[in-house]
């Protein structure tokens, strides 16, 4: 199964017992390359989580991260929404590539509905089963995937995600479960933005839950990283506790019938 | 050690494996009565979480919900803010019992700080292990005994608390971690209540977390309940989903060294 589909996997740092691939998938004229990682305890089909990617695009880190979802028995697919090769610096000012996504977030969300159903097609991954979970902007795009209502979906975890609704209409209702891992001190989701996801993902009668983190700021499951100034920190503690939280989450809709 | 302080126990409904007596102490000229349960696995000293009883005082769920606690481990120790024998309908208003120590926040804390020292005293309480959860009006018992920043304390969890700010003049820094599990639809629990104790809780330099469920209305974890026109309803998500919360934070905060 990998040997079709994978290229350049070797050169990345990976986990033990974890395995990786890239799979190129389209949505209109434009290509995409997800990384998709799993541990090779069996061929069988298991649950999957969609991760979407920070601003950067799926770089190093977020491949580690995808890593780290597999390790507990989920097929992580690392979806794309920049474009093949399209990667911005990890310490960079990446708004050139995350703002026109944001600007129009009908595209981003044909994107993000492309990497669900690439992931769909993956011979390991149990098409009943599927979470998407995302960081930062990727916060944003898995609370779109949600709002597209695309039928699947069970769950949406945003870990310090932008908040900003995306204005396209009337939204459906919202059938994945939602959860929304938020530090207070987060510039990027200022209090109101926090209330008004409230009121849309209330009106949507979406299953929500919000996890506020005192004290923590944007990025905070960022190990490391200390540019308070900037209103971003590592928080280990409310690092530690959205994991956790994520897992019990995850638990919970995967386990259901 | 149970002989010398139990009485009327046995009438009570206990679950299996479960001890429980009745245990006075005083604050001020006033007499408390509180229920103390444990499961009798050893005579080792243990955890011990205070429990604070809502508007009802010390009634049948409560001491059923301090028996539930037991069972995880916990010396649970069911404290009384009302005095000995003051006990209101578990379905009737029973403002005329809060509103007293609503309106004397200074009285509420010295009872709950004496209900923490009577349960320090306990031969089953590992001192340097303690922390306090409440329900409804038990929420904000449970908050003003963390606001009190009476030493040792290592946590306090609010179940659809009343979240009103104590208004006693500036706050000492909060030492106990914070845990605020509130129904985004409780009506007892505006979301200018909710913001204000953000506020506060970081002001006074607390750990804390706050956990928003959405639809969740006031006394969301009581079965049963269906008073939606009064904004009070039982939620099965939110009760199943908050209780695992606390028990991963007794966890977390009663193995720290």
């Amino acid at each position: 199964m990998t040997d079709g589909r994978s290229n350049h996997v070797s050169s990345w740092q990976r986990q033990e017992g974890v395995h990786g691939e890239l799979v190129e998938y389209r949505e209109g004229e434009t290509v995409f390359e997800a990384y998709v990682t799993w541990a090779a305890r069996s061929d069988a089909r298991r649950p999957c989580v969609l991760l979407a990617h920070a601003w950067d695009g799926l770089n190093e880190p977020m491949r580690a991260k995808a890593e780290e979802l597999a390790t507990l028995g989920y097929v992580c697919f690392a979806l794309d929404v920049y474009g093949k090769g399209v990667r911005g610096g990890v310490a960079d000012d990446n708004s050139h590539l995350m703002g026109p996504l944001m600007a129009d977030r009908a595209l981003l969300r044909r994107r993000m509905v492309a990497g669900f159903e690439a992931a769909l097609r993956h011979p390991l991954v149990d098409p009943t089963r599927v979470a998407v979970v995302g960081y930062c902007f990727g916060g944003l795009c898995a609370l779109d995937l949600a709002r597209s209502a695309v039928p699947g979906l069970k769950a949406a975890v945003s870990f310090h995600g932008v908040l900003k609704p995306p204005r396209l209409g009337a939204q459906v209702p919202i059938t994945a479960k939602v959860l929304v891992e938020h530090g207070w001190e987060d510039p990027t989701g200022p209090v109101e933005d926090v209330l008004a996801l409230t009121r849309e993902l209330t009106d949507a009668k979406a299953d929500w839950q919000l996890h506020a983190h005192g004290h923590a700021m944007h990025a905070f499951t960022y190990p490391g990283l200390d540019k308070a100034e900037a209103g971003l920190q590592y928080h280990p503690d409310a690092a530690r506790r959205s994991w956790a939280s994520m897992r019990a989450f995850l638990d919970e809709v995967f386990e259901a019938p």
